[in-house]
C-alpha cells in the first residue's frame, strides 16, 4: 500500500509508558526517538502531558508530564518526523503549554470518552489557539451507544481538530466492524482526516488498521514490538513492512526491538495473554486482566486462567 | 460468526510437531485430544503418516508416523470430534494404510506443491478407496504463478477431495489476498468445501482465517496457543472465541494453555518473531529464520535482527 497521505505515528513511549509508569531512561528514549526518525516514521508520541497537582512527578516517570527540558533532551525537530503528546480530558492543566513557536511539539492529541466531547472540543481549541496541530483520540468506541458516537462525530467535524481517531481501546472489533466505523467516521467528518488506534488482544490490531487504512484511513498508530498497554497495539515494524512509501525503513526498528524491546517484554509481558485477549473477546476494560497478569508474574495468583475467564465473564458466578 | 457448516479443524499435534519433532508424550497427547473433544472441535489432527523407509521412527517421536495403536492410545471416536492425519506428497507409504472401517482416523489430509497435484489426486484416490474422508492442502500457494494454482483447482474440482485448503505457508498474504483467492477457489471449485490454513509471520493467521470464513470457506485450522512451525498458525482460542456456535467452548483450551503450552512456547519460541516476521513480509520459507532463532537459544547465533534482514531480503549483499 503506497498513498502518500499515510502517516505512521509511533506511540511507544506514551502507551507503553502505561506498562512501566513511564520509567524509560533519557538514553534510552533519545535512541528510540533518533531510530524513529530514521525509520521514516512520522509523528514520535513522546508521553503525556499530565496535570502535576493530580500526578506526583515524584512517582511518575518523566514521560508522564513531558516536560519541554526533558524532551529537548532526547528528541529534536527533524523535517520529516514531528512530535506527539497526548492530552487526557480532565486531567490536564490549561496554563501548562507554551506557545507552539517556543515547543519542540508540533501536536497534541486529545484523548477523550464520547461523553466528554464537549471537553475535548474545549481543551483542544485552548491548545490550537497555541499554534499546535491538534488531534482528539474518541476512546472505547466498543462501548459507545451509537447516536452518542454519531453526535460526538457531527460535533467534532465543525471543529479545528485536524484528525480524529478511531479508537479500539478493548481490543474487540472485528475487520466488518471497523470497516463499518470507518466509514460512519470518515462520513460524518465531512472528509476531516481520520485515524485508528488498536490494540491488540485478539491479534487483530494490524490486520484491523489494514481495514481502516483500506476504507481511507490515514493516521495509523503502532508502537514498537506492540508495546503497550495490556495486549498492546499494532505494531510499528509491522506498519513499516506494509506500506510501500519509499520513506520508510524497517532496520532501525529491527535494531531498536533487539537493543531493548526483546528484555522490555519478557519483563512487563505485553501482548497476546490469555487475561488481555479474554478481556478483548467479552470488550471489558483490561484493568482485570492487568490485575491478574500482575499479580502471576509476582506470584500471587491463585486463579487459573478458566477461573479468571468464568469470573469475567459471569461476575456473579465463579465455578 | 455462526455458520453451522463451520468446522474447526485443529493442528496442533501436527503442525507443532515440527517444532519439536513430534516428541509430545503420550500422556500430553491424550489430555490435549481430550481437551479439544470437550472444546466442540470437529477435527484433531494428530500428526503425519510418514513413510518409515524414509524416516527414522528412532528419530522422530511417534506423532511423525501415527501408528494405530499409537493413536489408539491417546484418542476415542467421538461423535462430534474426528480424527485427522496429514500425508505428504512423496513422503507416504501407500500400503500402511488399514481399510477405514478398521481405524480411527477419519480423514486424511494431503500436503502437496501445486506443481504435484498429479501425485496427489492418486493418493488420495488411493486413501478415498479404503473409506476415508480425503482433503488436499496446497502448500505455498503464494509462491505459485497463477495459471499452474487455476489448474491444479480446476483437475481437483472433478476429484472426490472433499475439501481443498488454500495455504499461506509463509504468512506473506494480507486480507486482499485471501479475499481474492477464496473467491477463486470457490468458483474453481465448483462448490466443493474449501479450507484455510494461515501462517503469522505478520500476525495475520486469524484475520486472514476470518476473511477467508466471510468469503465462504468452512473448513478453519487452527491450533493452541498458535503452536507450529516458525510463526506458528491462526490460534484455535480465537477461533473458539469468534465462532457463535453453542457446541465451541473456550475454557477447555484456556486450561491447556495454561498446563502445557506456556512453557512449551518459553521452550520453542514458535509466533511472532522478527526473523519470522521478515521472512513473511519477503514471501519467503522460514528455515533462515528457524536456523537463526535455533541457533540464537543455543547461544551461537552473532547476527542482528539487522543483519539478518539484509542477508535474507538481499542474499548477495550483507552489509
Amino acid at each position: 500500500m503506497y498513498r502518500p497521505e499515510i502517516k505512521i505515528l509511533d506511540c511507544t513511549i506514551r502507551d507503553g509508558g502505561l506498562m512501566n509508569n513511564w520509567e524509560f531512561d533519557k538514553a534510552m528514549v533519545k535512541d528510540v526517538y533518533a531510530g524513529l526518525v530514521a525509520a521514516g516514521v512520522d509523528y514520535v508520541e513522546l508521553g503525556y502531558r499530565a496535570d502535576k497537582a493530580q500526578f506526583d512527578t515524584k512517582k511518575h516517570g518523566p514521560w508522564r508530564f513531558c516536560d519541554e527540558a526533558d524532551l529537548r533532551e532526547v528528541a529534536f525537530k527533524d523535517d520529516n518526523t514531528k512530535i506527539s503528546v497526548m492530552v487526557d480530558v480532565g486531567r490536564t492543566d490549561y496554563d501548562n503549554f507554551l506557545p507552539a513557536e517556543e515547543s519542540i511539539i508540533s501536536m497534541f492529541r486529545v484523548a477523550t470518552y464520547a461523553k466528554d466531547v464537549d471537553k475535548a472540543i474545549h481543551l483542544g481549541n485552548h491548545i490550537k489557539a497555541l499554534g499546535y496541530e491538534i488531534s482528539v483520540n474518541i476512546m472505547a468506541a466498543s462501548t459507545v451507544l451509537e447516536p452518542e458516537l454519531e453526535e460526538a462525530l457531527v460535533q467534532l467535524a465543525d471543529t479545528d481538530f485536524e484528525v480524529v481517531y478511531l479508537v479500539d481501546s478493548f481490543g474487540y472489533f472485528y475487520s466488518e466492524q471497523i470497516q463499518y466505523l470507518a466509514e460512519k467516521y470518515t462520513t460524518l467528518l465531512k472528509g476531516k482526516q481520520v485515524g485508528i488506534h488498536c490494540h491488540n488482544n485478539q491479534q487483530l490490531a494490524f490486520a484491523n488498521t489494514i481495514e481502516g487504512i483500506i476504507k481511507g484511513i490515514n493516521y495509523v498508530d503502532g508502537s514498537i514490538f506492540g508495546m503497550g498497554r495490556a495486549a498492546g497495539n499494532c505494531t510499528t515494524e509491522l506498519l513499516l513492512g506494509f506500506l510501500k512509501n519509499p520513506k520508510y525503513q524497517l532496520s532501525p526498528v529491527l535494531g531498536l526491538i533487539e537493543k531493548y524491546f526483546l528484555q522490555l517484554h519478557a519483563d512487563l509481558q505485553w501482548g497476546y495473554q490469555m487475561p488481555y485477549m479474554v478481556n478483548g473477546i467479552l470488550n471489558q476494560h483490561p484493568r482485570t486482566g492487568l490485575e491478574f497478569m500482575d499479580n502471576r508474574m509476582a506470584g500471587k495468583e491463585s486463579r487459573s486462567f478458566v477461573d479468571f475467564y468464568n469470573e469475567v465473564r459471569n461476575p456473579d458466578v465463579i465455578d
